[in-house]
């Protein structure tokens, strides 16, 4: 195995553990950070404080800036700083913006890698850390020892907007866990940790199980029950949100789905599985 | 352990499987279902033809109907039959609806329990399977060894609405998680159920484990951050609105949210967790 020299720019929460992660494995580390003062305490490390300095010491420069925004403010005016480097985005961001930061730095003849970590930084390094990334094959194949360190690294191709999409459908599926959260706990009322402990996670739990039988569903094209039909769900989902103004609270995070169901019902799709809401979400949908 | 003749009335998925569960646990069982038919292989049950007999069997009458409305209309119309029983109605429901049923069974002389049941069928009778349960104290107290045959059984008190609505908080909670599961699939396009099984679920299995955390900071009324905070996930949160957009996929589903989201960073709450979100969901709430 070989070890590449690495350079990692943002030292942040995500950028410290990288950093740290590359060390242990092997790797010679430059660290940069906007705000001076940090690094100090990665063992092994070479501090750089000019960003020029950094971006020099190393083939592959892994930018863990807070957004793939302030990533291209960063890199973009090194300009011919960065003729043959590999540069490896791993900030949240859109399709879009890393789309537009692999076309800003081609001219300056750098290649691009977009990663989106599925990982927290205690979890970094370990086989359910996943790096999710896309963009230029041939950096990909020249760094793979690298990002194997980040635990699992799966390569989605040559697009560099295919690694923050899927990235931003799963936290999408996040935000859709806390929006129900948050709306079960205003529901209850009262202390909120011993319900979730007792009550809601262990039902959560549960539920994610059924989700690959839904994704069935959803591939078949034809919504078949597996165990739930729509007009079961409207029925259940009404109550709930019944439930929620008689206890004062609003049902708003809900009744977009409910609305969803509500329609499709009408729409004589009551005896197909609950799962056919995704349907409504393609605006070329019909019903 | 006493063994108390029970009579279970609809023998739906849920209704067989509870019958099966007391003959297992050693109660004596009676069984009836609205369309004739059902029970037959059910060994061991005394299978009534008419409801009357049915109630007339045991003390302990569990009612599995489709909704606590369903069992209402079924029970009530029994009258004085129904002196000296006692109901456990298991069905789904509104609190509401489970006051109603327990005030308009009182005059009749029968006392009334409200079950919630956070299981599935395969899952009845095991530890995770849970039986929220409130109403009639002398009759939780009289009944404790056939309620425990569900595997928990929590009760939470006299109230005949309580078990409800702890249950549809939960289930609340539930169509959050399936609403962020149908966003996150119609985003990504293609084939659902490998993005399901090696992408989404790990990462709400993760996701889960923060709850109680996000619990804890409601719970101080202050909304401390303890890992994220609301301008991050306002900003997050429009970039996979936006990458929805891009891929035409309507946002509907966690608008909602970030509507939210943005109010409340208007308000100067950016600096507080995320998890501020559920103080908008209380009419009575400023800002
Ligand atoms: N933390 C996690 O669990 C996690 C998980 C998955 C993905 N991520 C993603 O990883 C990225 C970093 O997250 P983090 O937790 O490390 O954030 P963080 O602790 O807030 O650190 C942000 C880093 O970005 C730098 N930065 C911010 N604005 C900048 C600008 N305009 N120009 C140059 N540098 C700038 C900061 O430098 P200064 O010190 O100078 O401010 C700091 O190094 C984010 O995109 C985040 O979404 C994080
Ligand atoms: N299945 C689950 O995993 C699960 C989990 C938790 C809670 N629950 C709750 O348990 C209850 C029963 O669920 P299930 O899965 O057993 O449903 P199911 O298989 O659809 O059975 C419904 C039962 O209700 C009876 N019924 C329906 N409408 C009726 C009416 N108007 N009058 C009298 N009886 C009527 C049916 O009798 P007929 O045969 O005559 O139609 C049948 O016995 C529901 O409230 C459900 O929400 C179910």
């Amino acid at each position: 195995m070989t070890s590449t020299p690495v350079t990692v720019l943002g030292l942040g929460r995500m950028g410290a553990a990288i950093a740290a992660l590359l060390l242990r494995t092997g790797h010679p580390v430059t660290v940069w950070n906007r705000t001076p003062g940090r690094g100090a305490d990665l063992t092994g490390a070479t501090v750089a404080t000019e960003l020029a300095d950094a971006v020099a010491a190393s083939p592959l420069i892994v930018s863990v800036s807070a957004s793939t925004t302030t990533a291209a403010e960063t890199l973009l005016p090194l300009g011919p700083a960065l003729r043959g480097r590999t540069v490896l985005n791993v900030a949240t961001g859109r399709p879009d913006q890393a789309r537009d930061l692999a076309a800003a730095l081609e001219p300056h003849g750098a290649r691009f890698l977009d990663g989106a970590m599925l990982a927290v930084p205690q979890t970094l390094g370990t086989p359910e850390s996943v790096l999710l990334h896309s963009g230029s094959e041939s950096a990909r194949a020249e760094y793979a020892d690298v990002l194997a360190a980040w635990g699992t690294a799966r390569y989605l191709g040559t697009d560099p907007g295919a690694a923050a999409l899927r990235d931003m459908a799963v936290l999408g599926g996040m935000y859709g866990l806390f929006a129900g959260f948050f709306q079960a706990t205003a529901m209850v009322g009262g202390s909120a940790r011993p319900f979730t402990d007792d009550l809601l996670l262990p039902w959560l739990r549960s539920v994610l199980d059924l989700l690959p039988m839904l994704a069935d569903e959803i591939d078949s094209g034809e919504y078949p029950v597996s165990f739930s039909d729509l007009a079961v769900n409207r029925s259940g989902l009404a109550d709930i949100q019944a439930t929620a103004t008689g206890a004062g609270v609003r049902t708003g995070l809900l009744d977009p789905l409910l609305r969803i169901f509500e329609e499709q019902e009408a729409a004589g799709h009551g005896t197909a599985s609950f799962s056919r809401a995704v349907a409504a979400l393609h605006p070329a949908a019909v019903d």
